[in-house]
């Protein structure tokens, strides 16, 4: 089973010969398409989508991520092997969020080109290492047989927020959905029950948040309320029912989120 | 083999958390897209794009969709059953088009949390409710044993037209396709080939349209010219050879369509 | 195997209806999507993304493309046989680029209306005609049995550019990526090594570009530098790193490209 996800748009010939690609090699491989629809270039939201969908899949799943503005320059081809799944993609970050969730992880630099379409373009990996080095791993090959192991690999900014002096949560929106959700990297881990007891309250956009919900439905408010909920991917959400909240707001990805606490 | 029909967007990791889920329940399942685009909550919208393409599938195919605004309230998680196929969903409406089309069929309240994933999230019953129990089902399980009947599910208004007391049909546009093409609920049932023949003409956004064709390019008159077909869900289209009815007409899903006979 | 490639998005019922026809006739069929989002009518850019992907998938893959603006009319519909796969849609050019490049064509007008579904849409072959047509394909049959040879079928004006009297190449923008990039239909039979080291330089849009890179990032530029690469579809593309090229030079498909060459 191979997932992709990419930034490659779904109007391209690109996901097709991705998959035309892994098939020529493993005609019995079952892909998946996660999404083709991260932003252009834009590594951390790639590193945000994969970190909530990975876990998900079945143990031995190859996840294979690719959203490399780099492509053709010196930076890395590489597998991530954990105990439970495999990544393939550029050594740019794109697995940040994964190096330390996943027990047993080792990361190989792609280095043996047998493995790879040749020629290989300088502009489009995906076909040409990524999808086969997948397809070669799908078939049982040893990862440690498709590159040598690496420590320096490339890491992210962690998704931790900040505590501030006065005791405020400084965190920050570091994704708007499909529905105007604006997810934050606040986790229940910071903000607990008790403090949102005791009267905590979130700053955001010049806005006083103070309505914290168990789903998007509830409460007898305004329809156009902006309110707080805990969301599916582990993350407090800022939401408005039927609406989108990052125009409620005028949030962007990045905008700072401040959690006031008592 | 399980289709997918939902309003989470293609941008996401909604579809991929829903896939995933799935296949780690039932690995061998077959997982058939069949859009992500509905619009943001509309159940309307959901109800029609299921009833043009469920159909189509072969016997016993499960078919999940989800377009649930009121996830996490007390709409209640369905499961509908009939001869030929599964539907399962919120109890939102979104099913009401098949209900009376599909024989054999009942309905059963999803309420045996023995087959969700734990702990639930209270704004994601797509990953957490309707894909373990649609993976459960693809295995074998029995519908029964899933959930306990209802008889009060929500139905939708229906599809049908009015007659008004002139003889003329009032209907209305139930959707824009891809394309612009204008899709009424006006199916042939209510007009038939001798009121054609016979000079009925439709009336809408100030227009009168006395053309129907039997396909997009026949005919002779000008590009612009916007004309009726029998389109493809079982309906009466308005369209315009390769330029959108709808932005040529200023006509929105739920504009009136009068079709005038004599 | 069965691709499907088409204009008909991906917010209507129209893929779900197809892949249901083809399930339908062939349970076991495995369906992967290259892309839904060809512009709409556009036979042009249906096949060049046809021709940029095809090549990748194993041998007895059937392509199943539909951008078929002249559906219900006197088009045909058809059947490319080649040594390594099939090619099934109208008769309208989409399958122009390929005639020429796979030994062993052979082009069958699907005139037996027995594999066909009944009643026959007049606006949607792609699930009555090209759909069962391509299952009943994926079971075994024979190619000659679905349809009548035919020699006449509809060719495309090809990719090759202009050469001017004074030497230099005339060219155009085939195609603008998901990233912006600018694809010509310069292939580097055309532009070789030497010329480009003998100081060829590129005009489009009233600039000049002086610079061929190697890949995207590639150089010491300014961020918002136009140049060219040698493209993953095998022509000369015209990018900007992590920009629009196509928005930087205001390009779109049909722009004249000139290579000037000393």
């Amino acid at each position: 089973m191979i997932t992709l996800l990419t930034d490659f748009g779904s109007t391209d010939y690109f996901v097709g010969a991705m998959k035309g690609t892994i098939l020529s090699i493993n005609p019995e491989a079952k892909i998946i398409d996660i999404t083709h629809e991260v932003p252009a270039h834009d590594i951390e939201a790639g590193a945000f989508t994969l970190l909530s969908s990975y876990s998900w899949f079945p143990k031995n799943t190859i996840h294979l991520a690719v959203v490399d503005p780099g492509v053709g320059s010196d930076r890395r081809p590489i597998l991530v092997s954990t105990e439970k799944y495999f990544f393939i993609g550029p050594d740019n970050g794109l697995f940040g969020y994964i190096y330390d969730r996943e027990p047993g992880r080792r990361v190989f630099h792609l280095n043996d080109d047998k493995y790879f379409l040749k020629p290989i373009s300088s502009t489009f990996h995906g076909r040409d290492v990524f999808a086969p080095v997948a397809a070669t791993l799908s078939k049982g090959e040893e990862p440690q047989r498709l590159g040598s192991e690496i420590k320096n690999f490339k890491r992210l900014a962690p998704l931790s927020t900040e505590r501030l002096t006065n005791g405020s949560i400084k965190g920050r929106i570091i994704h708007i959905d499909h529905f105007g959700n604006c997810i934050t990297n606040i986790s229940s881990d910071e903000l607990d029950d008790d403090m949102i007891r005791d009267g905590a309250y979130i700053q955001v956009c010049g806005r006083e948040i103070r309505e914290f919900r168990s789903h998007f439905e509830a409460g007898e408010s305004t329809p156009a309320a902006v309110f707080a909920v805990w969301g599916s991917a582990g993350f407090l959400e800022i939401v408005a029912f039927q609406l989108s909240a990052a125009v409620e707001l005028g949030a962007v990805r990045g905008t700072h989120v401040f959690v006031e606490t008592r």
